[in-house]
């Protein structure tokens, strides 16, 4: 007696009923709890379901439909508020599973800190694996305020675990002295407030490897994506996120999962932010998981 | 692998999630086509299920629990958009197998043509049907601009389905003249600008009998209810209309079916109008499904 | 070739298209450039026009429709920015050839310093003119930091002009203390922080008395009237400000003008304040034009 | 005794008093009744006029000046609510009375459906018509969801009637496959993504044509046009849109009607959208009305 | 070469600038991190002190101005974000000292959690203190979904540290069932839905007493301060909490320390729930500090 | 007792304690009263440093820490509220002495007339001067609807003033007529809708000039700065803003005082234009003041 939920905004659009005959499976991660700006995170991955629905089913950048993908929406993980240990463990233990069953993560937050866990877990599985990450912010810090549990060190902490020289991350325009020169010491790739351009050249050298994907949607110019907690003027466009997701499509990176956070509704003009972060999703799932 | 919805606010909360062990059947009316002046109420019920897992589960006015009742949430009925007649065809399909099923129905509109349907429905299975109606707005129009279906005829066309004697309305404050006069007219009860005093004096000649209550939201005034196309200001407050769900609780009439419609969240400060309308739900659940 | 006018909101619903034939005429005073805390009233009588179009032409309240009474709207009178005393000045002769017509001045402002010239000029014509004043400010200052035309002025100004003794302000709950001293010693009348019942006491006193009434919006509490440049808590109801304009129709003064100021749609949520404002216009001129 | 209109924000600014002197005629056409996802286009003429009084008189791109053009805005053309068929009649009628009248129609919506009885109309005027279509969306539906007058089917509909091959369509980033197939098969010209370019290779094969041009704001990236109901990311700017106008101005065609469609001032973020629709329409007028 | 700070917006209207010759202290506690439902009350007390410079500084209802009492503002007591125990020790450390030095704490919040560390110093000092708490919910839980520290658990706390018979909460509507049977059993007071009324009955029996005060500004209805993360109909007037705050000025009981909680500015239509706040905190320094 | 205000939101982020000690001085000038369109920008200083704190206090574009400047923050000038000639005076009056003191002033405003008053100060003080002036519009207005002191004036009159020949305007896309004649008559140099590549091409021939800087926020298209009084499409973007800016930073020119105005808080989604200022403020702290 309950109505489809294919275009209820419930759950992404067209996502799969069934979780074992899907190949990628979405997830949520609503929590904000250690942002020390603006909060409002922790709603984000339930109002990108919601305005999914107003996608087209079908990409003309990449000619394939949502029909040509199978993938599973499993809701958003329950988390303990304002606990982030605790949180970071429900997440890890959860992409684990997914893993397992040889499917493809893709999470939505929620703030960056999410991204660690998953990351972990992934290069438990893929031991080659190299991370590429698009931000405003090179989150690379070893603590805020005394806090190593926050949403500005979670690159920090996967480059640390498997090696700065395995993770490239592109737009960075914002992040303290330290940040950068320790990325420089240490053969992190960083290339600050371009994307595209630095994305292809970097694209070849990767040919082969296993690739975990993670963009936080302040990357883009806060006139494309004013609803998140820290705007940083100076991003790119949409335009050239898109553009960015169709060069990982077409070159040989496998990607093994990916990531989309920092998407805060009530900080929104007019759902964009929302509907950007949604036409993206779709973007990665019809160009990234084959 | 999909996380418990109970608090998703993909369903109203604590919803049971089996229909038939439930005693009341949530549904969603996206529907606003009609509507004169501001659109937007398609996205009420949504919006309202989001917010409700803001609610407490216990009621202190009544001393009862979300988990003293079951309850299905259907989802939103699928409408075509644009098409009056064939929606109001698909509520009053859904609602007849409700109430053939021996369940109460429970709408969350949408605009209020959405109740007419419904209240057909009702009063096929209860001949002795009355109908309370809360309102800033008589609807009792004939047409409007040419069109019998509009939200601003609902009231007319089950008055004169049922008979003008068996419907009351509460808290009206706006119409045509020639609205108050066929009411006057024809032994139709309206209370004007007044609701809970009016309301305790009527219940008791209700005694006995089979009730279906309707409720627009717009019958608060506009700073409890900004969320709606239509304000009007002069309204009563959200405590006067706890207390009438209340009073109507604890009277002897049979509440047979209900609705709360025409909440607009995107005219909606601060959610308020969303999260009103998601406290009156439990509070009508609560005192009205026994 | 032109469209009607009637329900375009480019004049207040109903207006009549003749200035010759009408008894009553509103116009706008779009100046905010006194104003000390938040301006953005010069929008205030645009709006009010815009939304009017959404109110029915009957009041249940007077049992009277807009078709009974002729009202023009001239527009909104252009003022020079920035320059008060020109602004004062536009506005007098304006209201003064509408007196000199016989017809009922009716403005929307605009800051409150517009009723200034307006009441000086009804005071030309009528020399036993009272003052009945809405407002949560005194409105009494002699100057607002160094300048004399303030919107913290108009009625110091049109008391010292026509006698403290023959203004009545109702619902103050703001002010200086000297301003409050003021008026004591003066003999004005000042009703704090109440507005319908020492409204129904004075009313008897001031029977045959030519009148001109001035409601700033803000007598309203802040969740009736959000939209206004000085939100002050503890006002009345929109409730009770329509009952105060129906004891005035009932009583045996005599309106020979009134103005309605102090909208401000930039703060405006739902377009609440400018729907209560067109709702007001239309019961005074249903009550208060004979 | 009407103040002068032409910067009251009632009509477009500096619009000429009298129909007949006009060269060219402005028309409202506030109707959204059949949008699948956010309604409230129908209030979009009347916003554009309202802040049209912040423009400039003078386009520093044309060197021209507004008084060097003799336009009419003859307001919203009355359309009954929810009725989509008798919507477009009116609509049809009165077009075809400006262009009767020798006059150039310039429109504004709305909802896109709009432009198919506008375009009807012209075409039959001009036989050689050919349309130059700005939008991200394909707008080549047959239907939606059953209902063939959808606000996402005019262009199927004009495209059925003069055919296929005199249809250009640019910016277009979504629409179902099925449609860009029926496009690429029938030869429409479908310029995906991009604008500028493509519209400087066909001007060229267009000289000497008579062409309408119909504007959905949506072709504008939402970061540009966030006040309309389908916001889509990957869009172009304003400046390049204000350099295709430009564009068409220095080309040979002769532009015989043209319309802007699809603001929806409730989603506009600092009547951005609003104010940006307004310049188009100004440079329009200055560029293509002679 | 600092312009003065006394209408600044950078500290209350018209607080002193000497800490040492002050009878209160104003302070901030900008922390919302345990908050489960909307964030953003972090932002609260510099929101209040920026829209205090709109005050009058003279109180009608008290007939007494703001310098007839000299109190400081300490600024916001630097928070580690996201902890929520060293954030509560830093809170306490801070309000230790100054009641050390003889002065009354006032506290700007902040989720309401701040409030018991607060409590908790008082208590220190007055061992036969009282709570009066105005709020719209228990604020009675042990713990939230495992956490102890939590917004919903500060009543709990101080009843359980000083007895539950010494705290009076009023204008209680939610909580869980639990929660008011823990309160009834305890001998612990608690006015559900109203507040004057029981609260002049109450006074008496206190008088004499020391008291603090702690004010959820939840306890007024989302209508009259919807910039609250947790809005819950069926609440008070403003004017009644005004009246409120009178009642404890004109009883015998002492109040020795006072706080305002749950301000979030992201939500609050109009500024209205920070331009009350900054209203209340003036009547009850007027009112209360001698 | 005072918390330190380096990151209260009070003062521009890691401003210096000290005047004396201080390279640049920062000040507001909330002053707006002479707008004819929008007001709202006299709230523009707060919003800007209560945003600044957000900001990193490192530029990865200039490689230079806030902490390698001092510069003061003195607050908002106090200014009499609707009186332009003594708010212009007040403004002279402060800058000289900070003039006088060596240090170099950085306004932010308000309207662009305050702009005025200062670079008459900063020309008595270097007569040598050139302006180089980012705007959307001329500001060459000799006065607007009759006064002489507007927002739309002050390039007309510094560049009477110091000569037309050194006036440099860049990116303007909105004027009248005569503005852009009077710019081409009298050899003043104004560089139609495009900044960065002329800006470059002229930098060269003020090499060794002394240079004040005025930048109207409104040069960004209103998708990056929405939260200004007069929004015009068809701008540029926040990045080529920042990289004009390094342009200056890099070239020969002595910059010796610059401003930012025109940032309108009420206008502003997601708080992006006060944060885009803030940022732009910091890079010409580390680019400008050595
Ligand atoms: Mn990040
Ligand atoms: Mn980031
Ligand atoms: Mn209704
Ligand atoms: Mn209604
Ligand atoms: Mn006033
Ligand atoms: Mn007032
Ligand atoms: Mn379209
Ligand atoms: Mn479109
Ligand atoms: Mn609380
Ligand atoms: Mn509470
Ligand atoms: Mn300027
Ligand atoms: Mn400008």
């Amino acid at each position: 007696m309950r109505f489809d939920e294919t275009y209820s905004g419930n759950v992404f659009i067209k996502s799969h009923p069934n979780y074992e005959e899907s190949t990628a499976v979405l997830y949520g991660m609503p929590m904000d709890w250690t942002v020390s700006y603006r909060p409002g995170s922790r709603f984000g991955p339930a109002r990108i379901r919601e305005v999914s629905i107003g996608l087209e089913e079908y990409s003309p950048y990449l000619d394939r439909e949502l029909d040509d993908v199978k993938y599973f929406d499993a809701g958003d993980i329950p988390l303990p508020f304002g606990n982030a240990q605790k949180s970071l463990n429900e997440i890890e233990n959860f992409v684990k599973r997914v893993l397992d069953d040889g499917k493809i993560p893709v999470g939505m937050g929620g703030e960056h800190l999410v991204s660690w866990p998953v990351m972990k877990a992934v290069y438990e599985k893929y031991n080659d694996l190299a991370i590429i990450h698009f931000d405003a912010h090179t989150d690379l810090r070893t603590e805020y305020e005394g806090e190593p549990l926050s949403h500005s060190t979670p690159i920090r902490k996967i480059a640390e675990h498997i090696g700065p020289k395995n993770v490239y991350s592109f737009g960075i325009r914002s992040g303290m002295k330290e940040e950068f020169e320790w990325a420089r010491e240490n053969g992190m790739h960083i290339s600050k407030f371009e994307v595209l351009e630095p994305l292809k050249e970097i694209l070849p050298t990767l040919a082969g490897r296993n690739v975990y994907v993670t963009i936080d949607i302040d990357v883009l110019d806060p006139a494309h994506a004013p609803g998140t907690g820290t705007v940083d003027c100076g991003g790119i466009t949409s335009k050239e996120l898109l553009a960015s997701i169709h060069a990982i499509a077409g070159s040989d990176v496998n990607v093994v999962g990916f990531d989309l956070v920092e998407v805060a509704p009530i900080y929104d003009s007019s759902e964009m932010t929302a509907n950007t972060a949604s036409k993206l999703i779709r973007e990665m799932i019809l160009g990234w998981v084959k």
